[in-house]
């Protein structure tokens, strides 16, 4: 029988005791961020949990790591205190147990009704990498810029294409993102474009949350390399594709991705989602034996991108995928991140790339859904080639078990108008 | 007359009182990191003049910015602050000023010998940035790689061209740097090389050190730039010019370069670089009125670069260029970066990419100065294509007055073989 809590969470959460997602909240606008795990409708509070003593085992007892603004203390802990953590919080919120469900000031004090909290940003990101392995994106893309026949260098199939990220302008979800200035295409002889970004487009990621992390000079295992990953947010990796086409040769997209990216506020574990873990595609051509790892694995996580438009009642949803579409893994791209060396710190974040599936439906952004503007997607009654003032786009995703959901809630984000 | 110091510095020195550049340094192996000023051949320790009372002006009194082990809390205090800092120190340490010159306790606390200080990184990189400001060495490596027809990229002439690079491997000079191993282009129908990289290279670069920074959202006036820069370092963006060659297509330089990056101790600042002020370069088509500055300036600074081969007794110059030679100015880096609303930190940093010169005495790494190979560089008896283990790669940049020297010291790392 599957493992139930005291509190009550209906079958459509995605937050049941077999989640338990990390993440940063402030129970009322003043007070310090601490740490929490959702549970149902409610947030619990670590903080609270840990100055109870309830964190009792030999990797977390007498730690402060719940007791940080962020993640990154317990981020560095490694997976041994994860899973005591998780281990610990399973107990402590099942219908069994007695400690905190028959301790009514525990209960006041520790569970905050998700409804009031503030969420912020679980985590200090000192690196972002975002990768590019979904093949469907990939050769989407490459086909609309370079043609059927170069549609995919060959380097993509040897090794997991990334570039570095900006760090500053990573925001958690819910806070509103204002249309780029920059730089496009001249026409002719003119000067090139300047203004709003007419070809403002959503990119539906997913993002690792790194671990513990690596000396510089000292390359992780490719199958030591899931020791390292926490767990996964949804991300939106919001692009400027005027602003991108123009600048990012040869040194790749600048402007045209920095001006934000949104995460979801909750970080749910890899030990949650080893019950959805499925066969990676196979790889052809085999790589070279620093990438091959003796299991690899992705994970089996719907995703869904709804856009409301300004006004409107009602989103639409506008692309159906699944993480497990991505070509390389996320223990891949670690590895591949550290074999020259490159350290990686708790907190770090990798995303995946624009996660796109095989039919036009499962299409990770509007680049690829209106062909680069050449049709328009309809929206409830209107259009779209690629997103306007007052849009909302609203990521969500989730796993799905026997009777309970795994999910990663929403990752939303509004577009203002540029100033 | 010029300003003295009551501290004897020589006129070959890069830091007599005119300069001042900050740092952070232990005085012994087990203190902790403080911040510092280089004057001569000592470090006057800024965190004793503070407990001491001395920083007595109205943006300093009562700050706790120089009790912090980086000088991020500096930074952001911005150019109002910096400037009664360096008027503070000027002054504290003139030869005319008794407060300091006469008083032996305080001397024995806050002058440390240079020579027995263990230096560190300054400050806390959020996001670097990499710039590719000098048209000679994009004209060099656009011909290289895509003939002379096709050098240069008709977006480079419009913007400055950067990529984001990574944070987490930019070390102190003196740090040994492992050659890094990974993948280089197939041949034939081989797999990928994959091993230890057979073109390790160095890149002459400066990086500029940001100071306040801006809001999400609110793009900085190319006319208020300077406001957001504290001061510039010597920057070796250490370069795998084969790994580079076969993953930057189409997302950028990544593995290529995130296995180190080597800064100068000691930040010079604007302030003590403003009399080595010059024109810029002309700059035609003219730019963007987002880029149009009412004052466009470079810094007259002479850059150097010797190896010592390991079991030599001597370095050999290898290139000698300029810091002028740039065509995009650092203000003009920082605005265009912030025209999208990216925003940027205290003690970000913006690398300004190889600063080559028009002659071949002149170019700023290995790849131009032997054309990818091609031709040997002669080393004092022995020759160099590419780096070799146990290579020594020493930067030094420095401007010239009149009868002194505003330098920044060295910037150095010893290749150590791959693992």
């Amino acid at each position: 029988m599957a493992l139930k809590s005291f509190i009550e969470v209906g079958p459509d959460s995605h937050f049941p005791i077999q989640n338990l997602p990390f993440g940063i909240f402030k129970p009322e606008p003043t007070s310090p961020p601490r740490p929490g795990v959702a549970i149902g409708d409610y947030v619990l509070d670590l903080s609270a949990i840990s100055v109870s003593g309830l964190f009792d085992g030999p990797f977390l007892s007498g730690s402060d790591c719940f007791l940080q603004p962020n993640l990154n203390k317990f981020l560095a802990l490694g997976r041994p205190a994860w899973k005591e953590a998780r281990a610990t919080l399973q107990n402590l919120l099942s219908a069994d147990e007695a400690k905190l469900r028959d301790n009514p000031n525990l209960r006041e004090k520790s569970l905050v009704p998700m409804s009031k909290v503030e969420m912020l940003l679980p985590i200090a990101i000192g690196d972002y990498t975002d990768f590019f392995s979904s093949m469907h994106h990939a050769r989407n893309c490459g086909i609309m810029f370079r043609g059927p026949e170069n549609a995919i260098n060959p380097n993509w199939f040897q090794l997991p294409i990334a570039y570095h990220g900006r760090s500053s302008s990573i925001v958690v979800s819910g806070t509103d993102i204002i249309r780029p200035r920059g730089q496009g295409h001249p026409s002719g002889n003119s000067p090139p474009y300047f203004g709003p970004s007419r070809k403002l487009d959503f990119e539906l990621e997913m993002a690792a949350v790194v671990g513990p992390g690596n000396e510089l000079g000292k390359p992780v295992d490719v199958n030591e390399a899931g020791d390292h990953i926490f767990g996964l947010v949804l991300m939106n990796d919001w692009s400027a594709r005027d602003i991108q086409a123009w600048e990012y040769v040869p040194l790749g997209p600048f402007l045209g991705k920095s001006f934000g990216t949104t995460l979801s506020p909750w970080i749910v574990t890899l030990d949650a989602l080893e019950p959805f873990a499925c066969d990676a595609p196979k790889q052809d051509p085999q790589p070279l034996p620093y990438l091959a790892e003796k299991i690899s694995k992705n994970y089996d996580i719907s995703l869904e991108v709804q856009i409301k438009p300004a006004g409107q009642e009602d989103s639409c949803v506008v692309t159906r995928s699944n993480f497990n579409h991505l070509y390389w893994t996320v223990t891949q791209q670690l590895a591949h991140h550290t074999i020259n060396g490159c350290n990686l710190r708790p907190g770090d974040l990798l995303g995946s790339g624009t996660i796109s599936g095989p039919e036009p439906e499962s299409y990770g952004c509007l680049l690829e859904l209106t062909w680069n503007g050449q049709k328009s997607l309809s929206l409830n009654g209107t259009t779209r080639k690629f997103l306007e003032d007052g849009d909302e786009v609203v990521f969500s995703g989730c796993s799905k078990g026997d009777g309970y959901k795994v999910g990663f809630g929403t990752c939303s984000g509004k577009i203002l108008p540029s100033p």
